[in-house]
């Protein structure tokens, strides 16, 4: 096992690589990594989300346990929507609430897969060869669009806001998530605790089938859906999903207003 | 009126920039673009879907005259789903029946905004200003999986598929949308051929709306929905979709073995 980060330098510039006692063993690319010689200290460095996903698949209903309590039949194949690049951000980043929503808005603690190699129709084995690592994912929804319209669910919309995908701390490479389980903490109090392995469409299985509709590339995020327990975040209200042995991921949620009257006060100090 | 195009030359590289008389004047960045200088023979150049977009978003339910048809009210805020940047191909590429999928595969003709500027919380102004040009878009679905698990409706898979987004064969700034009409052709025979006046959110009100929900960077495209006439594509089929100044998009339906019987084939010519 492996840990991996993605961090920005005080001059603006990013790194990826591997950590060790406190250090970034730097690293070029996700698809073969090379080691580029350089040693960073993690303490000069901010932590980003660990990957630069070009698009985040979110699986719906992929959990036994959800599937029956909801009284769904689980799927023959993964149902998913798509996240935008744009909607990522790393851990102890603002949820930001968007500008013309007062709805509920929800949490989901949930296992990232994190893409190593192109894939297109791959087999169980090269889809599991394809995996690089697992991460942690809040996959935020804006959950009173998802019904707005009568006609049309507007799972894009209600996912896809900036800021709405959470993924981090670190990437873990040869992580055995079936021994794992999801722990969301909100504003401390735990309201989701399941275990892994109750998963209908294991992570291989997630990739090999969504390879056979569209291209994933390095770097790529499948979020394998989440189980019982999804809550609403209110205004300032923390939440924390924690994998043991991946780490722990924290974002806030603040209205816009909220966002903006902090950067005044910081402005006021600085 | 400046028509611009993205072409691949014999060593691979990729160049971009605006036509004239049979010529390329190369550009770099579509985003303040500054040429380079160079000037190149457009018959030496295999044309490219004129933009490489982050992520393409494609609305349902924008033209009046569908809607009516459908018995659907007109939305309140633009309708859409997320296509993946690998489901792009340009004009004269081949659109790829999925592997394990027999079932219908639809045409849509339609305008496409192509953005020039990175657009967040845009006012109808900004939107305006936002706007690099217009390109032709052949939005292809899976109509068979849209329905096909009764409890999640499959947008974004029966739509995201690759080859599934056709664009091109150029983006034309400074064109007058509100004159134009989108005339889509099967095998030769008129399909579709609908005025874009009849939109419900014109363009600059869509890059607007929807800025509000997310991003949208510079090459992204939004691909603004279709009216009637949509229909099935037959094995071999061709679909051609013109928008008169911008030009026609050609593609052809192939299953997955006959793309690869036509390779075999090419590879003994060879």
């Amino acid at each position: 096992m492996d840990t991996w980060m993605r961090l920005m330098a005080n001059d603006g510039s990013i790194v990826f690589g591997r950590t060790e006692n406190g250090y970034l063993h730097e690293y070029e690319g996700i698809d073969h990594p090379v080691p580029t010689g350089a040693v960073l200290s993690l303490r000069a460095l901010t932590p980003l989300a660990p990957c630069a996903p070009g698009k985040v698949v979110a699986l719906w209903n992929n959990f036994h346990a959800l599937a029956s309590k909801l009284e769904k039949p689980v799927p023959e194949h993964p149902l998913f929507l798509l996240k935008p690049a744009e909607s990522v951000i790393g851990s102890g980043e603002t949820i930001r609430r968007p500008a013309h929503y007062a709805g509920k808005i929800v949490f989901e603690g949930e296992l990232g897969i994190v893409i190593g190699k192109r894939c297109r129709n791959a087999s169980l084995e090269e889809a599991q060869a394809a995996i690089f690592g697992y991460t942690v994912v809040n996959d935020v929804t804006a959950a009173g669009l998802l019904s707005e319209n009568p006609h049309f669910p507007q799972w894009c919309r209600a996912k896809g806001f900036d800021t709405f995908c959470c993924l981090g701390p670190a990437i873990v490479s040869g992580f055995d998530w079936r021994q794992a389980r999801v722990v969301t903490l909100l504003d401390g109090v735990e309201r989701q605790n399941y275990a892994l392995d109750d998963m209908v469409f294991a992570p291989a299985q997630q990739v090999s089938l969504i390879s056979q509709d569209l291209t994933l590339e390095p770097g790529d995020v499948i979020a394998c859906g989440t189980s019982l327990g999804v809550g609403s975040i209110g205004e300032g209200a923390m939440v924390s999903v924690t994998i043991e042995g991946i780490g722990t991921l924290v974002n806030t949620l603040r209205s816009q207003q909220a966002v903006e009257q902090t950067q005044v006060e910081d402005e006021r100090v600085a």
